[in-house]
């Protein structure tokens, strides 16, 4: 029945971030919820903040996955929280409820946002994060996209291709 | 900003439930949407199915948050799939993250959320579900409602009195 | 593999005890060590302080599953913490670590706990715990003990006859 | 009351390895039992058991973290399994249960826990594993070590800095 339901885009990113960043994470939320999917990020400032508050402008639905035991630290543009008391256990919430995750910036959550995703099998689409280099010099598959817009419109055609 | 979210009401029950029990389940989702309120449930079957098909039946939002690590075992009903990989640890979220819980019928996985929303001071609202006795005799804070309208009537007040 | 480690007791309690019960815990966890059977606790104080006291008067081993996410709060008389960061999650790590649960005294979170144990099979013994009166009237397999004694020998012959 | 427990040294890598990086792991694992620490493992195969039997070698006592609901998949030279039932979220318990984490060889997993181990600020030592480049090219504070004696070394002057 996945199909019938909207496709989930997560953004993942640093709780706090300059001001291109956040611009750059409220754009990729505005064209999330300009395509019709629902935002999951971890509801909290910064990029994730940024992006609940672009979606919101582009009457979307945004999904705050919290590390809390309250949903008082929630930032305003989260319709949903979800409350999960979990620490920064609910990055692996993150990862397997978003279909795909747009990881934007470089905090340590962020860098294990991707490596959790990666793991479990989500694909990743990269945005000004993280290099990482193998040890045994192997490709990671992080697919780097350029702008806010590249990165929606691959999200989008992965979750087609998944269906 | 709390208060502008929509109110966040749990149905908790087991994965397989008798005709009588799903009926009712169905009664208390059909009110949670009709009332505005999104419905949270563990997205399998039995009461959380039964829940979840009321709730659409009532034009509501239905979360589902998942004990599996795919959505792939979510009931239909479910708009908004929450994939925790976390088994039963997953009972800690559910009851977080809704503001009141309505527990229906007598499975242990309902008894598990029962008494983590009692620890973590989430009201619980009971249905046809587990009697409880203290070993010092004490009273359980557990409302018992005798109907889905009552139960749901109740979660709405409660909710209402925490704002 | 599981034959050549030492068996795995579980003792859950409530964080405050009044005296009586405390002493009772003691007991419980001096006879464990006794038994070259290893404490799983829930590392904080009143019943898991109890039990890890005993079981360090009797030369045992003391595990304690924190809710934190810090060792600190640990008590004393804890070997091995570990730091779960999942606060009430961590009642579902508790229950599958320990192949026999001996629930004492009546906190939510030993109900959780009980619950949870009967959820995920692990088999539950009950020391001046709670009454559980299932909806259908049906038969809750917790078994109860009137003493320390004979608790602590009913959870090696089950642990015995699941070898 | 840390100061009179045994150091709890972490060893992250991942669940098959090739010979040479197996032999790495167990001579970590011989070394943390030989300084009188106790290992800190994800409980199954490849740097996991060759740390472990290492370990066991020295004398240690190993505790494996495992992600399953049962103790069956956890390697042969763990004495105290703990069974979390979380999947990946169970990295997030290893990183805080240690004190000091070396991560060994390249898999996702591994790169997760240098992550989380960074976010909630539990050294890391990194031993043949990956290469970070921070997206605003900081400097990201993973110990590099040539040998397993530097990496085992280096760890205990950190638990006792730590002190």
């Amino acid at each position: 029945m996945e199909f019938r339901r909207k496709p989930r885009i997560g953004v993942m990113g640093p709780g706090s971030c300059p001001p291109d960043l956040y611009s750059l994470a409220q754009e990729v939320g505005f064209l999330i919820a300009g395509k019709g999917a629902i935002l999951i990020c971890g509801g909290h400032g910064g990029v994730m903040e940024a992006s609940a508050r672009g979606a919101r402008e582009g009457g979307g639905i945004m999904v705050g996955i919290l590390p809390d035991d309250s949903p008082d630290g929630a930032n305003p543009f989260i319709d949903i929280p979800i409350v999960t008391g979990l620490g920064n256990a609910r990055n692996c919430i993150n990862v397997l409820t978003s279909q795909v995750v747009i990881a934007i910036g470089g905090s340590y959550g962020t860098l294990s946002e991707i490596a959790l995703a990666l793991k479990c099998g989500t694909p990743v689409i990269g945005l000004r994060t993280w290099g990482l280099t193998a040890p045994d010099g192997g490709t990671v598959p992080v697919a780097r996209a350029q702008s806010a817009e590249e990165a929606v419109n691959a999200a989008l055609k992965l979750i087609s291709s998944l269906q």
